[in-house]
């Protein structure tokens, strides 16, 4: 098989640096074409130097480039010789490489799923129109792609399982005085700030009942959130005739990650944790208790709304974690201040994917004014 | 869609009644052209009079056909007419018209699970030349089979699940004086006694590896059996790049068989339980200790041989279960039981399906006349 040519959309990141490990672990079929990042520019020149690849992107002007050309990311997807591209930026600023590589026709594994919860049918549809497939990354989407696989009839329902986040079975009043660093504290998955504290809030699960309703094509009424603490069953899909299939797994990323680069192929890869049934004991399930994660109901029941409100949620979101990170509101304040923002907007319906970019950027700028003087909700 | 023409080997048993249940929650999609039964000649008529079969097969000259012609099994499943033949009986007699519907290109829901452990690479090779098809109905194979369905990859290990039977957690050595009726007492599945006597002795568990390997083509190394209580997760593949996929659902046989009967259809049935992940609140595994479950590792160290040693197995282990059940030996017995027949297998390797069948029958006199006159082992 000819090396698959590869694009990383925020290299430097928690998902780009463990797609970099999956790179390592197989440099005969892999090979990375560009590599894109922020503001990370010391390894970012450290990947540049290991992985050599033809094209960069970053912020700084001023970067070593050892031989790669620097230049736009939504430049470096398109270009013919990307069979596919790692999107692995956080948060609504990673639109406009995705949508780049979608218009291109490319194969995007998506991870960055702040750009779906924006303006999942839209960029489906034009999925669709261009040929472009989108595949999971996310390991609860990507547990159901897998258990749909080769199914003939549609799943009837799906379950899609939380950890419950870093202050499980914890009252949300209870709550007032957590620090960042508590709430970085993620019980089962080691992954990024933005998506720790999005899941500490459930609003990260609430993004990925909107991710898949998209991605899947099903309606909201046929997905539920179970509180599965172990994190090894990563989602399950039920089917007409009442028979569940379930993805199973140690929590780790590189399997979600390895499994969109290589579709349909699996490959063997020792450095992967396995599932050992007898030492994980027990798997357990309880009902999630929405009243606990006010940020879970907000976030649907706006998603639902259509138009450019999950837009608008994913920018005053976005902020919301910037400003609880930064010190300026509580941890308990997020869902109040999103509220807030949610409350001024103004929807656009038959909206395009500028309106939704537009959408997300003044949630992102309203929220972020509003607490620029360190003001209260 | 045309409704499907089935004739069911064993319409009076366990699984053979549960399968006219489904047909009767499908009329139009299922249509019942033969039922073939052994001596329960009262259930056998009131069936005749539901499903207005055109052929029937029975242990009677007798009976009232109303209408129905009655002629060997092994020439129903042969007419041109039928479409899926459910293979329900029980034991190794069930071998004669599942090879008539083998030679017969016939699509095959097999849940006669004796018959494959009988002479299982030489069935599966025989349905490869003839084009029939054989699909599991046992619930861990079902389980298997969904797992791997449409992947590409084949599976690098599968993980069957046994509940541990009547007797989990106790001793062998404790069970010298448990009754038939104990034994009967299965913790989560109904099903017959022959079966479930076997589940007990986890003789059944052995048996579905023997099935697995051959009709999944996987080497016996690549099959482990883990204790899992709840009968839950029917069993689950793990792939080379550690993803394991399970299959769950609440135990009930009429989901593996109504999968079998539509395949690659499924269908909604108000009338099958559902799996509720909080309601089941947890799922357990624990290491099966085979030195509590003597039959276990006897069955596979001897399926392992090949030739007839495997329908050898499967004959002993049917009058073992017989002298159990009629009082002649005690639950502890079995195993040694059959060991000793064993102990005078003369095998045959390269063997034919009548070699097997032979082989079978022979055990099955063999350990029957042993303990004719009741001499205890």
């Amino acid at each position: 098989m000819e090396r698959r040519r590869l694009v990383i959309l925020g290299s430097t990141g928690s998902v780009g640096r463990q797609t970099l490990d999956v790179v390592r672990a197989f440099p005969d079929a892999l090979e990375v074409v560009g590599l894109c990042a922020g503001n990370n520019i010391e390894l970012l020149k450290q990947q540049i130097d290991e992985f050599k690849p033809g094209y960069i992107s970053s912020a700084s002007e001023t970067i070593d480039h050892n031989g790669a050309r620097q230049m736009p990311a939504e430049e470096i997807v398109s270009l013919p010789e990307v069979d596919i591209v790692m999107a692995a930026t956080v948060g609504c600023a990673g639109m406009s490489p995705v949508m780049a590589a979608i218009d291109a026709g490319k194969t995007i594994a998506l991870a960055n799923k702040e750009v779906i919860v924006m303006a999942g049918e839209v960029l489906m549809r034009r999925a669709a129109e261009t040929g472009a497939k989108i595949l999971p990354v996310d390991s609860e989407p990507s547990a159901l792609w897998q258990c749909i696989e080769g199914e003939k009839s549609p799943p009837e329902r799906f379950i899609i399982t939380a950890s419950g986040g870093a202050f499980r079975g914890r009252k949300w009043e209870s709550l007032h005085d957590v620090s960042p660093a508590e709430a970085l504290k993620h019980p089962t998955w080691t992954m990024g700030a933005k998506i720790t504290i999005d899941s500490a809030t459930l609003m990260n699960k609430a993004f990925e009942v909107i991710e898949t309703r998209w991605m899947f094509d099903i309606p909201y009424e046929r997905i539920d959130v179970v509180i599965h603490r172990q994190s090894i069953i990563h989602s399950m899909a039920e089917f007409a005739d009442g028979s569940v299939k379930a993805q199973l797994g140690p929590p780790d990323m590189r399997h979600p990650i390895q499994l969109a680069l290589f579709y349909p192929d699996r490959r063997h890869n020792d450095e992967l944790p396995r599932f050992d049934p007898v030492k994980t004991g027990s798997l357990t399930f309880e009902e999630m208790d929405s009243s606990l994660y006010p940020c879970f109901d907000l976030a649907l029941d706006h998603a639902k709304l259509g138009g450019t409100w999950p837009a608008a949620l994913a920018g005053a979101d976005e902020a919301a974690v910037y400003l609880f990170l930064d010190g300026r509101i509580r941890f308990t304040d997020i869902p109040d201040v999103v509220a807030s923002t949610l409350a001024s907007h103004q929807p656009v319906m038959n909206h395009s994917i500028e309106d939704a970019v537009q959408a997300a950027a003044w949630a992102t700028d309203y929220t972020l004014a509003k607490h620029a003087t360190g003001a209260s909700v």
